[in-house]
């Protein structure tokens, strides 16, 4: 059978997939080693698709990788403790009659969802990633926006506030990741549960349960949503001002909150974007984790 | 002798210029007749072209309209009194051995600074246009965007004020354009020296006088200038923590303050945007009020 495997390289955990005509046949899993600067990582991955490979013809190979990417050149990887590398060169070494796609992790989650998922069909995409921060991916005529050092679709570090904003990992303050991501919904919940009676008021609180306290109707927590909202929406008008897309897709942990955050957000768009894009459209992801794995296949199909 | 023609429409005049090679051989202007719904415009642009082409041949023939446009297709021109109009089909009737191009005017201004101005050999380029209103352009490998309804950079409203924002003529509050545009700058000047000992204090303040006098020393309108430019580099930041290009274009009227503006944009920019794009670099643009004419040609040529 002739395969094409999409890899999703994470600072924890490596995923790879094995499709054949877009199907997902099999998939594993493998911590990340990043001791010794990540060096056995490479090494890792081509043993890992190997084994899935069995009798198969590997016609391509795509991998999402940490950091940003141009043009299959890997510009370094902080949580892999990678610096520069030609990955492409790398695999093609291993793989020599593969098709190989080297691409950003949250640029291949983009493709994934544009390819296989919720905006299927769709040719101006950008996807919006609300995980522990905040990412993106921007597809343009069906093709990812890597940009000139590959840092297109850093939306997670536009800035949302500027009267009293937080101070971001970054070094900037007043990030979107800040107030977008479930890091960050979690402390505005801490700040705005002090002296009210509320559900917010336990130990070890999760993103989740504000956005669950907020639909069971807990006031504090529907401020929190509102909150969060106000701030997603006006970096998507941002976004949609500057590039105009078909749609914008919400994908990530906190993106679970389902219709209820979605609709929200869309409503609040109209209201902060310019009145020629009034019309994108919200949608939510629907590939979850296995989004990185199909775009990365995807990038390598289109080879 | 080949030529190609750009052709500008602007909503008080029309420029179009005749080009052989990349070199302007002889350009014309005329009033933009927008009465009757500006259903005369297509058929003057026609006549001066004729004019200006006398023996010559036309291979091509661009055109850059004040309104979204896809794919050739001119979804409405409120400056002219144009609805959506299939502007590509009339000029290909009217020269049907001419490739025909129609784009954007901020587009087609961009584009020619990208082909023949200060962004040349550049091929991630975004342009601001520093006017009346702020407009911008955006090219990504060497390619317009035009975005899904033909509003890709829109940045004169992108949201950069917050606390206390200005009304924009669009509806929405806070944009660029009010504080980044010539109107703008005379604004925030009107502001700032209320009570104040400044040369600011006179009649009918224009934009190049606020910035003359801040090159000159004067303290409120160093003040002003700083104020529009904190502005103007947030705006930068976003844009380029979004499409991550090699290089942002100052533009427009208000960027003839030249090298003075341009390097406290470059130089705030530096503290606002994403680590990952510090090394944008920032230029003014060159062609002045011939990158329409330049852009439309060059759209064409490519056709």
């Amino acid at each position: 059978m002739k395969v094409i495997v999409g890899v999703d390289i994470g600072g924890t955990e490596i995923k790879v997939g094995k499709f054949n005509d877009g199907q997902l046949i099999e998939k594993k899993s493998i911590k990340t080693d990043t001791t010794d600067y990540g060096s056995r990582i490479i090494n890792d991955i081509f043993r890992v698709v190997d084994e899935l490979l069995g009798q198969d013809t590997l016609e391509g190979i795509g991998i999402g990788v940490p950091g940003p990417v141009v043009k299959g050149i890997v510009l370094g990887a902080q949580n892999l403790g990678w610096e520069e590398i030609d990955l492409t060169s790398k695999v093609k070494k291993h793989y020599p009659h593969a098709h190989v796609a080297i691409v950003n992790d949250a640029n291949a989650a983009t493709f994934g969802e544009v390819a296989y998922g919720s905006a299927k069909g769709y040719h101006h995409v950008v996807m919006i990633t609300l995980g522990t921060g905040v990412g993106g991916g921007i597809v343009i005529h069906d093709q990812l926006l890597e940009g000139f050092s590959g840092s297109a679709g850093e939306v997670g570090h536009i800035r949302v506030q500027e009267t009293n904003p937080r101070r971001c990992s970054c070094g900037l303050f007043g990030c979107l990741e800040q107030y977008a991501s479930a890091t960050g919904v979690v402390k505005t919940a801490y700040e705005l549960r002090k002296g009210k009676n509320t559900r917010l008021n336990k130990a070890n609180l999760t993103c989740k349960e504000v956005f669950d306290f907020a639909k069971e109707g807990d006031e504090v927590s529907i401020q929190v949503v509102e909150s969060m909202t106000d701030y997603l929406a006006s970096g998507c008008a941002t976004i949609a001002d500057v590039v105009n897309p078909e749609v914008i897709i919400l994908g990530g942990g906190v993106s679970k909150a389902g219709a209820y955050l979605c609709e929200k957000v869309a409503n609040k768009f109209k209201k902060l974007c310019f009145y020629s894009v009034r019309n994108t459209k919200f949608m939510l992801a629907t590939l979850g984790n296995d989004a990185g794995i199909y775009g990365a296949m995807h990038a390598a199909s289109k080879q």
